[in-house]
């Protein structure tokens, strides 16, 4: 359903404006819909209306683009999704205003849903919205800082992946007609569901299958990204260790050595095993709030195993 | 009210995140505050509560703003009423990410209506966006061309300039509880005052008063804006005038040159009275649309006098 409803929006198709064609673009190269398809698998769960719900359900993928167009905007990225990003593949500029319109239609789709959910529907929606920017800015202050601490970095992702996909499950549970504490506890599922993958994410690029994430190994490590595996490092290394670990950035070493000095200060420190604990919890707190939801056996064991997916997969 | 509710509303001390400075910031270095006021206004005119009215109405404001956030980056622009603008002051990241930030805060303000009319309301602001942003495309295409038709100007100040204050009235009429033929009517007002009003402005870039505008003479001259005046110069000129044009352009001859001989040829062609009478048919083509509004003989003659202020207004 949301793959057919995004072919039927096909905007380059409804106006000449350019604007529009990297709309479609980044819409077309790829992406696993996952919170639309949330979206709907909720409401459905709760005994709504799927059809009614398409169109709000699309507005979350829409604005989960508009974040991917503006963000490799800020960090600089050439490539998503192993394709060229938009700002690479028209320019700057278009890529600004392009987003600016994605962000518009995710609106737009938003109000389309009937009058008497539209307003907790744009609570919700706004809320996500004005978070998900404050994690933007919490990412970009913590790149400058040497390290940051765990809450800090839960904070971030928090607000920059957990609260868009528990916002897409509370929408489709306001749109279920759900009482508003389920609505709330699908809400905090997301949330930290939505942790749990971005920590698994975090580990994949370092210990992942490059054949399988199709990323190179120490990506992130490259780029002295803040992740949970470094935040983890910082917080555990005794002080020669931490002092080995600046040196490492300190040094104009190549790229492999950098990596495997690093790796080499993960498996002392054992950060795969920590990380994939802290995955584990996030995700048993996560399946919890699922616990007294008034929704069939069948619906709750879709939700599990959509839960096990975000955290076991390996690209 | 506008400003008071603007204080109130203070984002940064609501937030410690630094992404809500530039908001404050923008909002603080001026602006004529036009659009919420023409809202509320209108909205009164009809009877309708204006409390009510207020913060769907800064959320104009707050479109407005982010339009300019983005727009000075697009446009290298360095001064926005006189200070750095945001990009400039900041950078281009925080620009971004503040502009998303304002046009999510627009959209939260335009969600604080009452639901009953939050639908129309929406329709109205998700319209106007989205013109909004094809113009600020259609801007940027132009630049590139040697010229442009008239039609094609006037379509693009429409959707820059037009819908947005066509918005704010017809969102006022809407709130005041008018029938949608008298939104109608008060949107196209709108349009063609706005329209009026981007003239206005093209012809005070060269022939007003520099100690008044507080711009220097010929700035439009200099960077070859398809200003109304440059695109009706194009469109009068002779093949040996349209020649002279484009080898003023083409020479590397000093600033002060250019603009004289541009405003020669200007003089030659009359484009300062053909652009006055091009904003006098405007002017009177926008109240013909307020005759038979159901409105006070005092809201009427504040609408006049309104659109007479946009039009003969020295800065």
């Amino acid at each position: 359903m949301v793959d057919e409803e995004l072919i039927r929006l096909k905007f380059s198709q409804q106006s000449s404006s350019e604007i529009y064609q990297p709309l479609d673009y980044i819409l077309g190269i790829g992406g696993k819909r996952l919170r639309p398809v949330m979206t709907l698998a909720v409401c459905e769960a709760f005994g709504g209306n799927v059809e009614e719900a398409l169109r709000p359900a699309l507005g979350f993928e829409m604005f989960h683009n508009f974040t991917l167009i503006h963000d490799d905007i800020m960090d600089n990225a050439t490539l998503r999704r192993g394709q060229p990003t938009v700002h690479h593949k028209w320019n700057v500029n278009m890529g600004i205003l392009s987003g600016d319109m994605m962000l518009i239609k995710a609106y737009e789709l938003i109000s389309s849903a009937k009058p008497d959910k539209l307003t907790p529907l744009l609570t919700v929606f706004n809320h996500i919205a004005t978070a998900v920017c404050e994690g933007q800015q919490l990412d970009m202050d913590y790149e400058n800082a040497e390290s940051i601490s765990k809450s800090d970095y839960l904070h971030m992702i928090e607000y920059k992946t957990g609260v868009l996909l528990g916002g897409a499950l509370q929408a489709g549970a306001i749109m279920g007609g759900a009482k508003t504490e389920d609505t709330e506890r699908l809400y905090r599922f997301g949330c930290k569901i939505g942790a749990a993958f971005q920590i698994m994410d975090d580990w994949l690029d370092t210990f992942g299958d490059p054949n399988k994430t199709g990323k190179r190994i120490g990506g992130d490590i490259l780029e002295r990204k803040k992740t949970f595996l470094m935040v983890k490092a910082y917080e555990l290394s005794s002080p020669k260790q931490r002092n080995t670990l600046n040196t490492i950035y300190a040094n104009e070493s190549d790229d492999t050595e950098k990596v495997n000095a690093v790796m080499a200060l993960f498996d002392a420190l054992h950060i795969s095993e920590v990380t994939k604990t802290e995955i584990q919890q996030q995700y048993t707190e996560a399946l919890e709030e699922l616990s007294s939801l008034p929704i069939s056996k069948e619906a709750l064991a879709f939700f599990h195993s959509f839960a096990a997916y975000l955290i076991q997969r390996e690209a």
